[in-house]
């Protein structure tokens, strides 16, 4: 996208790049004084906030045309600027929250590309050793008081927030399948309709996937991989999903391909599944369920496949544990938390499951999420109409700086299969997967 | 093999199948009481000790002839003959370490094939809830007192008491790679040596080696994978091992193979790596290193690739944490401990390193062990000369035993691919290492 927009500073002319002071982050010695010269309080306090935030390659303005550059010999990728006074000492207090609802009600403005800035601001890594920690910790325990908890209705809020808000809304921007999860993309030149399908196929074969097979899928969406399956396998699905809007899109979908008797959609929570399977499947839903839940999650696994059968989780993770960003926490989705390995393993380990396979594929996320940005940014206008303007906004963030958190690693995108560790009806290599 | 020995029992005519008393396991209410009639003090103990090991498909025979069969309606698939009330009673206190003991010595027989008893004591799993538990308890915290732990000198001890026993010894059964983990076999029927060059090949395609890089290898063995990778990919590599007699093996094969150039090898820990490389590699040590070191090795890796690179470990694993069965560790691997998932995360998390890709090949483990055994029985002669019939029983015990932790899945082996979390320089798809 080419969100550029006209920063309030640089309507001024005491903002053009050639009149910043170069800056001078507190705390690097080495710095000669002079680099300060000028500057004012709040263009000091400017100049430690950036310290803080690891020093991204970004030039910030403030409201009064006053702006620091990086401090390191690095060209800025884009303009921050920064409109008043509240939105700059709401920045100070809780960097990460601010920015989100400052940007979305247009206080802060980005000159540049959204996503060149994000990526920018998750390469720098918050320094939190060079000042505001005494404020950082304070904010964290308030947030950490108010995190949204996945117990049976905490989840149903969590997911109504998200993705009740209008399945319209999502079929202007997340293309045919209504797959609203990382595509596979065989080629990287391939489309979104076809790379999503590639992703589901890409699933079933993983699985193994025989004609007559049952098969239970946890968190379904608009139904596109559960009704794939059956169309394409000859597979019997129950799908589960606690999101009342995408059950009943699913519904009909499935009724309109005539698949009514072989997919059943489950308005209810995971933890409620039931029966035996010979394959389990879930895509996109474990960055819902939170760590403290997977132990009930690979009990109701391990229920479903006894001592045979097969298992795909496909989720958001991370390389190490973190708690979500706190501002998608708060605005996007409430209750989220993508796991690290290590927390995968906690679906699997109490229950002698047994990890076949683990694929990473972050960069199709980032390409995914730039497709789906493209056909967002194309229907901004009916968006506007459907929400406001600030909600454009809003999720223009959400998916630029989701796009920017694959492209630095910031997270990562897991395919696990798995087995119950009984079981020696592995596949011999993964030929399998590619023999097609 | 075909390790189908004398009983004790067998040679009396009392111990035929056909007169044995059905076992009745206590605490099992269900079985009627006239299951233990006639059964000597002895008979009643072994009877428990049969239910405390979860009631495995074997028939144990007592030195008087006495037999317990097994208490579910399966029929045995051998005999476990304890040849004298020494070795039963060892049995009761630590049935573990006193199985191998007895078996190494002849005073416990099997008849019957020894792997499948072995499979059928892994797949009926302890009952840790019926009896002994107050001995076995005793029995754990003496262990655990004894554990060798892997310090720079531990780990030399250790790996001394393994690898440097005779590289003769190795060869007789290693096939002609010398390489002394688990082998890829492309299809089931491929030979061992073919399914090790197979193994080199699918390791090196994963790290995606290009000519003039730059390789370390952590753990060489006898050092045919660095040759492997030297030769057929046109990389210089510096491998290190802390095996004297590994390593001298090793240097003579490189310069044997014109190779002195582009491989060093260096008799060195893995801790004391130091330098910059293209990529990281360890086949096969990781189970010698001890959780306790991950993120000291991890620290390592990430010193050697820096924010480039890629790397891997290919290392035998668990689906949950467990330590090493107790006979392995005290005659076998002291030290050794392979690791969880969750565990394996522990050297990749600290530092940033993002798991690209997790394959499970336990199956191939189990065939390569099987190919060793073969070689192994036909060389049990020699063997022998070399060391003496006890040696030959112990390590018959440890690769039939290797083969069933495989086989019941109570062991993985995992290839684990890894990338530096900043880098962006991971592949596409997975089909660079399925395309030639």
């Amino acid at each position: 996208m080419n969100a550029v927009e006209d920063c309030v500073a640089s309507e001024s002319d005491t903002a053009s790049p050639g009149r910043s002071t170069p800056a001078s982050p507190l705390g690097t010695a080495a710095r000669p004084a002079e680099g300060r010269t000028g500057r004012s309080f709040e263009g000091g306090l400017l100049s430690r906030l950036i310290t803080y935030l690891g020093d991204p390659a970004l030039e910030f303005v403030l409201w009064t045309g006053e702006s620091v550059r990086p401090a390191r010999a690095t060209e800025p990728v884009a303009r921050i600027c920064i409109g008043d006074r509240g939105a700059f000492y709401g920045l100070l207090i809780d960097p990460q929250v601010s920015f989100g609802e400052s940007y979305s009600t247009g206080r802060i403005k980005v000159e540049g590309d959204l996503v060149s800035v994000l990526e920018a601001v998750y390469e720098a890594h918050p320094n939190s050793k060079r000042g505001f920690s005494v404020i950082r910790r304070g904010v964290e325990v308030i947030r950490r008081s108010r995190r949204r908890v996945n117990t049976l209705n905490g989840s149903q809020d969590n997911i109504h927030h998200h993705y009740d808000i209008g399945n319209k809304f999502y079929s202007l921007w997340l293309g045919k399948t209504m797959a609203y999860t990382c595509a596979y993309y065989p080629t990287p030149t391939a489309l979104l309709d076809e790379a999503q399908v590639a992703k589901m196929d890409h699933v079933c074969r993983k699985m193994r996937l025989k004609p007559g097979e049952s098969v239970v899928e946890a968190g379904c969406g608009w139904g596109s991989l559960a009704i794939h399956m059956a169309q394409h396998y000859g597979v019997k699905v129950r799908a589960f999903n606690i999101s009342k809007e995408q059950v009943a899109f699913a519904r009909e979908r499935a009724q309109r391909e005539g698949l009514g008797s072989s997919v059943e959609f489950v308005l209810d929570d995971y933890r409620n599944i039931t029966g035996k399977y010979d394959a389990f499947v879930s895509v996109g839903m474990l960055e819902h369920v939170g760590v403290d839940n997977y132990p009930a999650l690979g009990r109701v696994i391990s229920q479903c496949l006894g001592n045979v059968g097969r298992g795909l989780i496909h989720s958001i993770g991370r390389n190490f544990p973190a708690h979500m960003h706190p501002w998608i926490e708060k605005r996007i989705f409430p209750g989220a938390c993508p796991p690290a390995l290590s927390e995968f393993a906690q679906i699997f380990e109490p229950w002698n499951l047994s990890v076949l396979d683990v694929e990473n594929i972050r960069l199709h996320y980032a390409r995914t999420l730039h497709h789906w940005m493209d056909l967002y940014e194309g229907a901004s206008d009916k968006v506007a109409e459907m929400f406001d303007e600030k909600f454009v906004r809003m999720w223009r963030l959400y998916l630029a700086g989701s796009i920017a958190a694959f492209t630095t690693g910031t997270l990562q995108l897991f395919q696990v299969l798995f087995a119950p560790g009984q079981s020696n009806d592995v596949p011999w290599t993964r030929d399998y997967m590619y023999a097609h």
